[in-house]
């Protein structure tokens, strides 16, 4: 398992809502790739969604996303974290 | 104060020591603008940064980033998040 940012762009006018709903609908199927979605940022001004995740590899987050109809336009190994 | 995700890119090779000298000097610097860097994620790979704060401002976030050495490439408010 690995950490994983992947960013989606193109969400301009996202609502709390839609972020949420959307968040459900991965949580609902990730253990089907063995994925684990942590949270997720929305700016909607500009449209960027970043979603940080436990995953066995970039191409399960991808499918994940997918299935719920958000593929990611990016998808980045972040093996090295601070806090 | 809002919360902001600002990302570099060009960090090709970063070391998990590098990236936290990074945040440390950004942490004893950043109550000069009011920011507080929680954490920081790194693809060595592509070179990307990542870096969630609390800050009164995009442009607080960039002062602390440029007077330690390394500009954020973006800067966005992500007012809506789930977890």
């Amino acid at each position: 398992m690995a950490t994983y940012m992947d960013v989606h762009t193109g969400m301009k006018g996202i609502t709390t809502e839609q972020l949420a709903a959307a968040h459900r609908a991965d949580l609902a199927i990730e253990k089907d790739e063995g994925v684990h979605f942590q949270r997720a940022w929305a700016d909607p001004v500009s449209g960027h969604v970043y979603c940080l995740s436990e995953a066995p590899s970039a191409e399960a987050v991808q499918r994940i996303h997918e299935r719920t109809g958000h593929p990611a336009a990016e998808i980045h190994p972040v093996p090295i974290t601070v806090s």
